[in-house]
């Protein structure tokens, strides 16, 4: 049985669309065991069905817009979050699952599960869907503002190892994210990473990548630092919402168009879906000792169901361990 | 009259896109007077009318993908872009409008036209229609790849007095692009920035903007380093682009969506015309002591014409005068 805690406080809708996710999970992935951290009465309310559930109460919940992460998790450490992340390292589980506030979790994660042993920082790296039902992974959407190219190649390492196992890609290719495709484009540190990643053997280097291609792009993990890729991040889902309004506008001009507008509505709700973040599933913590999974903060319980079956996967795939011989070869 | 200086052979659809948009604009702005620099022979191919519009004959085009910038200009003193943008300085030319490669038109305009008295920084700053038909200004879209936050401030005085006199906004505010609201959020340069602008009486200073809400932002000017604010211009670019695809992939499906689709059809292409960036018209370079706009290099005529308008109106309003005034004051 793979065993996956799940901090079922955090997020916009919790507990409701956590519990009901977690037992979507337990309906649809045989092999897991999941336990709920929360307030009990509350998780209880949503909870069909006890069967591989465990609960376990927690007490009080880290705030979606906590200014001091780690202030958040030291002065919380019975809640959920805290509890669940924690739980990894002291009750044995393979993994946790968040749809709390991104900075505590990482900030709580490297804290309470701790550092892969050779890896110098965490990361964090969201699955985007792209043109022709494709994923690309984009690193780091946030957890380090300024870092040095060494760092992002391990990263690198971990993205590969990533896609080739859970996304299926065999040999997943890495691109720079850039404001031009030729070689010597953009800033120092981009010029540095070119130059590291061209001469690693392990990494599949596409080169720069201009985000005009973020949605078709020619590799399958796209990098940069923590600022700019969190900015591409935020640039794409702010695009996709006001181009959704921008459509509605335009769409319902006109009688022909109001009629169209209506015959198209099956179709654009399932165009909505395929792009919106929270459906997507989670973003992996990359670095650590332990599993961890930061579904979207306003995940409805398909998209934490998401994230709690790409933690199962994770687990299932060995990803920690496969990730941590590269490591440790390319160390020595 | 005002004089434009009209480079006719930059562009991917040069010269025939750029006679076109020049010959809207003879049409529409009754006070301009066009001096097109490029291939005579060429251009008279697309010409219907010479009122108001003399030609100059250029030899050589600079490449839309010139690896050396300022190589281009200096080894091509002769071609369409360099004689357009020499012409500001030595034939009293109020303005220059060019599709050409955007690094070397910055470069060229910078030796060529020459910077502002007391401005230390050239930049690109394009005009993006935001929800609720609004429009923004993106700034430092490539010029800077890094930059200094007096620099940044600079380029936010000209950004305020191009809104209030171009964009008709009575009260710009500009707002920084960061990776959260709060204070304090983002690199070193940010924080620097919110120090500076937040103390700047000439500023009305929004604070932080996360691209989450880029095209429905809550400020008119929204500003970042030349890689950062890029690297948000082509990922609006490459979301809308790869949108457009995926929502064309999900409208076809089904027989009422396809007849969905069909009704749809004017609406769309009403959509997509309002999302695509060489409809959008023209960037300004700002910190010359000129008026250059880049249009988009795919323009077609018709959003040709809009930069040709837009060159007209910055000329119009005084606005290079407007801003030396504000710079001039605040360096002493």
């Amino acid at each position: 049985m793979i065993k996956i805690a799940i901090d079922a406080m955090g997020g916009d809708f919790a507990p409701k669309e956590q519990v009901e996710g977690a037992q979507l999970a337990i309906a649809r992935i045989p092999d897991i065991e999941l336990t709920l951290y929360g307030d009990e009465t509350e998780i209880r309310k949503y909870l069909q069905d006890e069967s591989r559930i465990n609960i376990v109460q927690a007490d009080g919940v880290v705030s979606m817009d906590e200014k001091d992460p780690i202030r958040a998790i030291r002065q919380n450490r019975r809640s959920s979050m805290a509890l669940a992340l924690s739980s990894v390292r002291k009750e044995g589980q393979d993994a946790v699952v968040s749809s709390g506030a991104t900075q505590a979790l990482i900030a709580g994660a490297h804290i309470l599960i701790g550092r892969m042993k050779g890896m110098k920082r965490t990361a964090i790296a969201p699955v985007i869907p792209t043109v022709g039902n494709g994923r690309m992974i984009l690193l780091d959407a946030g957890a380090n503002m300024e870092i040095r190219p060494e760092h992002m190649l391990q990263q690198a390492h971990f993205a590969t190892v990533y896609a080739k196992e859970i996304l299926d890609i065999a040999e997943p290719k890495v691109g720079l994210i850039n404001v031009g495709t030729e070689e010597g484009k953009g800033r120092e540190l981009d010029n540095d990473v070119e130059a590291l990643f061209k001469s690693n053997a392990r990494i599949d280097f596409h080169g720069n990548v201009e985000p005009k291609d973020v949605l078709d792009p020619p590799a399958e993990v796209l990098i940069s630092d923590g600022f700019t890729a969190n900015i591409v991040m935020k640039t794409i889902e702010g695009t996709a919402k006001g181009m959704g309004t921008m459509l509605k506008e335009e769409l319902s001009q006109g009688i022909l168009g109001k009629l169209g507008l209506l015959l198209s509505y099956r179709n654009l709700k399932r165009f909505k879906r395929r792009m919106d973040p929270a459906e997507i599933g989670g973003a992996m913590i990359y670095g650590l000792r332990g599993v961890a999974i930061k579904a979207q903060g306003a995940s409805k319980s398909d998209g934490f169901y998401n994230a709690i079956r790409q933690a199962s996967d994770v687990v299932r795939q060995d990803v920690i361990e496969k990730v941590s011989t590269v490591i440790e070869s390319e160390e020595t």
